[in-house]
């Protein structure tokens, strides 16, 4: 079956779907939209995704926007290992979690987002920074806390969750924009924990074919 | 059961959850928690919900946070009706249009993000607005496309989904931020039906005990 995920080596977003993919144990193929040229809104991309944005994962038939909307959908139809485990209690207690990420940091740091910051609020890099490190300190507070009571290794106890998939990607994040993560112990020893899964180190940005370092 | 969702009647976040509760027939008692004085800061309120933001909904036992983690969780253990129906890829294609809203709008132009804007870069209301309203265009010019291929009178087909109980609070919010809606003749004509289901119609901001109108 083709499968295909669309997306961009530093994309905290897709870097989460290709954990997921990982965890699951399916295989893919990695189309690059590159992002720096606004490879997104061109218009053969724009067919497939009308939203223009990555990730966008194409399974067999189906065409699938948004991170956490393909994930639900992996957890759907390859179940197992499941990524959102648990009663119905304990997944909305996953899926706060990984919204602490996915919609309470990473929207408003954005790169759509800082490059309005930059371009037409004039704003240097200090202040970019600074606008982002805001909003990750305010996520990574709660998730430090979670962090700390976890009943388990993982961010929701013991396993390995979308929690935990929202999570990696966000550290990243962070210290491209040079948040102080010495408040968050938790979070590292859990990040330190994830990466020896294999599926968490094949995704990282930095081993994906296309990555770029200048 | 105890069921209280603790709210504010200009949250969208929490309107949407209204409406899901009030989709699902259920009821509930609301507490207020007032954006305005910073009430989602308070202790009592932190330890209940260590992340201080709204909604949050006890059910029962349970504690819940995150607008789009409370609903899922509602479809799990109240499926009657459905509010993410169909297949997995067409319950995926509602989460990404629910998300599109709850992701790729809304977090960016939250209260405390739009105080940020005016506090610490120095915007004027009309900055603010304009910042709005950039991303809110972004979102409503997919969503238009969404509503104008729809298959049936809601933006995912036939049935009310998750993805019209995220739109309609959206509307809400554009034009609080003076959004020209104009070139959103479908969202606009879907919003007008919607107002029909008592479920939305109750959970209008404007008809909330608390609604306070200066």
């Amino acid at each position: 079956m083709n499968r295909t995920l669309y997306g961009y080596w530093r994309s905290t977003a897709a870097y989460r779907v290709r954990i997921a993919l990982g965890l699951k144990g399916l295989e893919w193929d990695q189309s690059v939209i590159d992002l720096r040229f606004g490879h997104q809104s061109d218009p053969a991309f724009l067919k497939l995704n009308p939203q223009g944005m990555v990730p966008f994962l194409v399974d067999g038939d189906a065409g699938l926007a948004q991170s956490l909307a393909i994930i639900e959908y992996l957890e759907e139809v390859y179940p197992d290992p499941p990524l959102i485990p648990g009663t119905p209690v304990e997944r909305a207690r996953i899926r706060a979690l990984a919204m602490t990420v996915a919609c309470d940091i990473h929207p408003i740091n954005n790169l759509r987002v800082l490059n309005y910051l930059r371009k037409e609020l004039g704003q240097d890099e200090a202040g970019v920074n600074q606008w982002a490190q805001r909003w990750i300190n305010a996520g990574f507070r709660s998730l430090e806390q979670a962090a700390q009571v976890s009943t388990g290794p993982y961010l929701a106890g013991n396993m390995v969750t979308l929690a935990d998939i929202c999570l990696v990607p966000q550290l990243y994040n962070a210290r491209r924009v040079e948040t102080d993560l010495a408040p968050y112990p938790g979070l590292l020893a859990l990040e330190e924990r994830l990466f020896r899964l294999p599926a968490f180190e094949a995704a990282r940005p930095e081993n994906q074919p296309e990555a770029v370092f200048v």
